[in-house]
């Protein structure tokens, strides 16, 4: 069988391999499509260097068609469309409070172990979750995103009538607004990318360019003076940070989706002024994999059009390259 | 009769004035104590000039006695002894999303409007608590402070059996540690300063001085490995800042109590890490007032003991000098 290893240096490698050995507790899956998430951008960029096992296949963002059923595996039966929650929960800490899905010892899939861009992958049968068959096996490969969303709009506390802030119109960005927008709220998004900004224009979406428009007064005209009852900071940067303390209105909600690897400069006194929070929210636990399944299925989300490009496996290493030069790109898949 | 003006650069004079006229709604107090609040500190330090309007009379943290009940006043008798909720709120903004102790258009009575530390003091009745009588007037003078208390703790969702921390132990650090114990957690204070300390455990709790040990070493050993489940920034400076994002376990809370003028640096990659939260508390609402009443009036608390000096109102601008050069003291009240 033929898989993709990262060979480091923003290099892939097509090899043919044999097929691993079945573990206990474990299901086989004859791969159909691997999304690129942008960490595996991260990963091609070297920059989890001392995470990955080079080589390593890597992928998380998957849809495939059960193979073959290991040991003691119980609920599930060859030819089973399904997707993969990457997460393997590892030794339980006392720090976890009980939450598995981001416990001190869990092992991303695809990160910490090997992914899915390979024609047959082996996974835990715990980290399945069923594909209708109105879902086709190409947006299966978009309900693990899709999924970060339900839980950033769940942790976020989104009811109808609200109004919500997205900043930064990436993938996941556009993906919380859509799931917020299917909540009821009324959703404003703030981009820098001028196809981008188009692209989520073209799909309902109140947008703004920070750059070109004040983003405060614009959020206050949106929101009839009122302001945002809750905020997303999705851009990573400290100008979204900086912004984002302006947006809520007294005992708004500000969810931290992006992943800030350098501390940055934060407005406490605007917390403490308005009695606003800040929610921190990571990954995604079960039920937000079913929502995200059920939105999907629902065809109620323009999840098709967010598809940028399907390419083939051997191809993987110029998509990428195409990634770092196309920042107006929404989801690319690989078609395995 | 007698009252203290503030007179700007760190002076105060008392003055013999005229009773002012009662307005309509309004409940004339003989003024019992008044409490010196960090606020009037800033005050005193000429911080807040702009917003004061010289010669001023300050102080909300109050008790006293019912005089005289102006026109359309109901609910109230002449000697009834109470504390005032210094909050007077404006015409209501969407902003406020309802809630009034935080409004845009509020008034802080003592700072936006004349204070209590003059002999008669004329307030709005809305603004009144009855104080038991098992609950000394000297006390009444602190409820204003345990209020602030209640509200942090009961926005922080404080439960028993948890495990809190609170970053600095001054009055209102050392309260809201008072108010959380008294819900059943588990309370450690970090403070650095060494008399504060002293007296901090001479009252049973866990202390830290985080510059003689390392604070997350010892909050994972107070916690057997758990780390907090909340965390209370009382300090207002960056040190606390960047160790309050160590401290919580995954889904913990972070409780903004101090008032940080400038902006922080922040760890905003541990909210996403461990999906933190942090929760702005200001002020208080009637609910913490009747909280902190009831709490002041069960002798539990040791709020007597938190008395360092109960001065004559003549003597303030000697205490307010004093408060600048004993970093240790606690409360500080003035008699009327």
């Amino acid at each position: 069988m033929n898989a993709l290893y990262y060979e480091g240096q923003r290099s892939f490698q097509i090899k043919e391999t044999e097929k691993s050995a079945l573990g206990k507790g474990e299901v086989r899956l004859k791969m159909a499509y691997v999304g690129v998430c942008g960490t595996d951008v991260h990963i091609y960029h070297g920059n989890m260097d001392t995470r990955i096992k080079i080589p390593q296949v890597i992928g998380h963002e998957v849809s495939g068609v059960v193979e073959e059923l290991g040991e003691d595996v119980t609920g599930w039966k060859i030819g089973d469309r399904v997707t993969v929650r990457p997460l393997y929960p590892g030794v339980e800490s006392p720090i976890d409070n009980g939450f598995k899905h981001i416990g001190q010892n869990l092992k991303f899939i695809g990160i910490d172990t090997p992914g899915g861009m390979q024609e047959y992958w082996n996974v835990p049968s715990f980290t399945l979750h069923h594909l209708p068959d109105n879902l086709s096996l190409k947006l299966g490969a978009m309900i693990e995103p899709l999924a970060v969303a339900c839980h950033d709009v769940r942790l976020g506390e989104v009811k109808s009538g609200e109004y919500a802030v997205v900043i930064g119109g990436g993938p996941i960005g556009l993906l919380i607004a859509l799931v917020a927008r299917q909540k009821g709220a009324n959703v404003l998004i703030s981009e820098v990318n001028k196809s981008r900004l188009a692209f989520i224009k073209s799909l309902g979406f109140e947008c703004v360019n920070p750059i070109e428009a004040d983003l405060v007064k614009s959020v206050a005209d949106f929101t009839k003076g009122a302001m945002a009852d809750v905020v997303f900071e999705v851009s990573g940067v400290q100008a979204g940070v900086s912004v984002m303390t302006d947006l809520p209105r007294v005992r708004g909600r500000i969810v931290m989706v992006a992943i800030h690897a350098e501390q940055k400069s934060v407005d406490l006194f605007r917390f403490f002024w308005r009695e606003i929070k800040l929610i921190g929210a990571r990954v995604y636990e079960p039920e937000d994999f079913e929502e995200a399944i059920e939105l999907a299925a629902s065809g109620n989300l323009p999840l098709e059009e967010m598809i940028t490009q399907v390419s083939l496996l051997a191809d993987a290493e110029e998509v990428f390259k195409t990634i770092d030069s196309n920042p107006a790109g929404m989801k690319y898949l690989l078609e395995i």
